[in-house]
């Protein structure tokens, strides 16, 4: 960041608050703000620390801020925050939760961006998942984002793998209805799949399990994985090792923050 | 503000609205955010456009945003703001309005800085008035707060003129109540105060009358104004030109500036 354009703050300033609980970890203010700046574009993303009994009561007063045209919704508030919607992305509806809402006249678009943000972290590696088949573990929030977004960017088939089997197959329910029979219950084995993805927080503590079974990894799968830190996870160094080509959290979280600008800016349409 | 230090935000930023109907005129929160940055605080004040119906609704969950322990009100907000703190400072009480709040607890505390901005202005220009009598002009909400300032500070006599008489009685009144037998009803003309002050915004346009019989001043005078654009207005023009001390409404923002963002910063107690 220490290359962007400094920020602007004045009263035209176009405030956009990123809600969280706790919000002390969170980077995209910054980051976004630094896309913004960098776009000519007079915008300041703020961090607000809500707590969740709190969110509704503060949600629900959103719309009367005149100069705050999009929110971003992080931990653990994407699941709740649905529910102030007009208007949800079948991204959203699909994953069951939003991490952006625009401005749309009184109320409020809703969108997740998770998966997009994987798979376009995963496009810029090199990697076209049109076609071919993918492993995903972890259904939970942004399970269900990515997984949505593998399967509505043509992938063949997915295998689900989640400890949780009962949230595995809510997931598998929910998306056999957008992509019938493409969808099915899978390992840890990463054997015949061109992507493997976690989805899991697995790799964020050094004594975590791998998500997957990575002496099964060859180098010809694609690789990613939402954790951010560490920066090189366990799972893409082993992924790395055995020559995959790989796409980690921060490529994910910094391909998401070009998407979320945009949209907060209004030069991309929830759709 | 070109020489100040950049502006930080990640999420330890402690975050400071500024509320206000319209907001796009705003200085305060480049001039807030410099002075936080200059000390070494890691906070960021922010416009937020908030219309008057909305503002019970919104005040009345913000204690909610953990990151918020203070909230800058300007115009029109200050007197409906009143009735959200738990705690009003005599300032406050006495100009029947708060240009700020500071969390204590879950709730609030308001206090009205537009009289000490004013007269610490004056100081900076080398008067001190106490013991000594004045003119002020203009029995609104400034008005008002400096009003309430110039007594504590201890002049031995005030004199107010409005032209809406009931108001500046009114205004007598209260202050009676805490300076008994130092107020009285004025007029435009300023012979024989040593400190004449403008809390109109006579002067804001080219157009305007004077707010006072600048023909009558004397080089012994202080001569303080609330405009802040022009830059210069007619009245301090009109007391340079006769030898008069000045303090201008840019001086008086500037002054005020410093102790809100000392109160944000938690270094000043609302007494």
């Amino acid at each position: 960041m220490a290359e962007a354009p400094p920020i602007r703050l004045d009263g035209e300033t176009r405030i956009f608050p990123i809600l969280g609980h706790p919000i002390g970890q969170v980077k995209s203010p910054a980051a976004l703000t630094a896309i913004m700046a960098e776009r000519g574009f007079n915008g300041l993303v703020v961090p607000l620390h809500i707590l969740p009994q709190a969110l509704d009561g503060w949600l629900g007063q959103a719309a009367a801020m005149r100069n705050v045209d999009g929110i971003v919704i992080t931990v653990p508030h994407k699941a709740a925050a649905l529910a102030h919607c007009a208007r949800v992305s079948a991204r959203g509806r699909a994953a069951g939760a939003v991490n952006i809402l625009i401005r749309e006249g009184d109320g409020w678009a809703g969108d997740a961006t998770d998966g997009q943000g994987c798979l376009d972290a995963v496009a810029a590696a090199g990697f076209d998942v049109a076609g071919k088949s993918a492993l995903l573990v972890g259904a939970g929030g942004a399970g269900s984002a990515i997984a949505w977004e593998i399967l509505a960017r043509g992938a063949s088939d997915l295998a689900l793998h989640d400890v949780d089997t009962a949230r595995r197959d809510a997931l598998i329910a929910r998306l056999s209805a957008d992509f019938p029979g493409r969808v099915r219950a899978g390992s840890p084995d990463p054997r015949g799949f061109a992507l493997v993805a976690n989805a899991t927080p697995l790799g964020m503590r050094p004594d975590d399990p791998l998500p997957v079974q990575v002496q099964h990894l060859t180098p010809d799968q694609m690789v990613s994985d939402v954790v951010t830190r560490p920066a090189v996870p366990a799972l893409i160094a082993a992924a790395r090792e055995r020559g995959c080509r790989t796409a980690t959290g921060t490529a994910m979280f910094d391909a998401q923050a070009v998407l979320l600008a945009e949209m907060l800016m209004g030069l991309r349409r929830i759709d």
